[in-house]
């Protein structure tokens, strides 16, 4: 049983599948877990209706939810929507929301929290900065539902029969792939492809289970060790 | 001795000054003492070349500062700069000034770091939010120059031949004031006008030296008790 999980912020479930696809991946959309879906089952379990700081790209996974009368805020990595009258308004649902549902728990809620990415003209902000100035502004925590939380790589199994012991993680971000994967109870492989750089495996305590060049080696580890 | 401080990040000297004199204040401009000043002073002792993130009507107190291939930046509140292309900017120039200037200490200087302020139309993101975006995207801390820092308190003072302990600082504003202020080894006046809000002298341990309900209240306590 085979999962991609991803920490998208603006590529629809749909789009995903086509590109995987072309990379001649022989994979199903339930075969998929990103960040907007975690995104959108907190929207539904809340029963919020949020505000959608999100790429217009990712819109079609939030098809059906209800987003009139906002009291709650899905962020991600938006630049376009990143502009001070957008985020002031963010901040007043928030807070609103807020005040009006002290029930809630869940008024702000960030795909993932990334201080910035890389782009062809160099490194760019990431909907963290954006998410912790909202945080301070309403002096709360947003819920982040992306990797490397816990609760994003337990609901990636939901569903599966498979227990967090038995399954194994492959990527090439050492804290949010690895080291979430390992926190959720899983085993953790980093290659070295990718956004590695050296000595990233340094950068989380336990240690990846297992650190290698490639990701047809860490298969192959794992067909050799641990079936 | 009388000084005028204020944590404004929009309002020149000479704008304020002529604010000021229009409400009647028989008041010289080094009476004066603002957080862009601070800003501007920061700015020389460390000799950087500051990106202005400052309301255009704030930039007459930085004239004559170079300002070309900026290596810091300093942040007001400026919602006509706080959209993703400039932030972003205001981004590489800390973060590539963090790993060119090690010694620098001081890259990104920010007036204050108030949560929101009240506009007309409701709440609105004071620079907090935009400062502790940056301050997480860089993962550094910014310096702030305005109140309540002590070291606005002190440089107030500087030639005033006052030592703190001899000033006495009023205003509206508990923590911002009236802690500052009393930080920095002055006595606190809270005034009940303003913004202050009921019950605000408990914001802060120690309480105020003395909660009044009017600047003209506050001035006859000290001309009574303090001279």
């Amino acid at each position: 049983m085979i999962k991609f999980v991803t920490n998208t912020t603006k590529e629809s479930k749909q789009d995903l599948l086509k590109r995987l696809k072309k990379l001649e991946f022989d994979i199903s959309e339930d075969e998929i877990f990103t960040s907007l879906t975690a995104a959108r089952n907190l929207v539904e379990e809340k029963q919020v209706r949020p505000m959608l700081l999100v790429d217009d790209r990712a819109l079609p996974d939030f098809k059906g939810i209800q987003t009139d009368d906002p009291n709650a805020v899905v962020i991600g990595l938006a630049p376009e929507h990143f502009h001070y009258p957008a985020l002031n308004q963010a901040f007043r649902f928030s807070y609103l929301g807020l005040s009006r549902l002290l029930l809630d728990g869940a008024p702000l809620i960030a795909i993932h929290k990334a201080r910035y990415y890389k782009r062809k003209d160099g490194l760019a902000l990431g909907p963290g900065p954006f998410v912790t100035g909202l945080e301070y502004a309403t002096d709360t925590k947003a819920t982040v539902v992306g990797k490397p939380e816990k609760t994003f790589f337990l609901e990636a199994l939901r569903g599966t029969g498979c227990e967090p012991q038995e399954a194994v993680m492959i990527g090439d971000d050492c804290r949010d792939d690895v080291g979430g994967a390992q926190n959720a109870g899983m085993l953790g492989i980093l290659v070295k492809t990718g956004k590695y750089r050296a000595a990233d495996e340094e950068k989380i305590n336990p240690p990846p289970y297992l650190t290698c060049e490639s990701f047809p080696h860490a298969v192959d580890h794992i067909l050799q060790h641990l079936l």
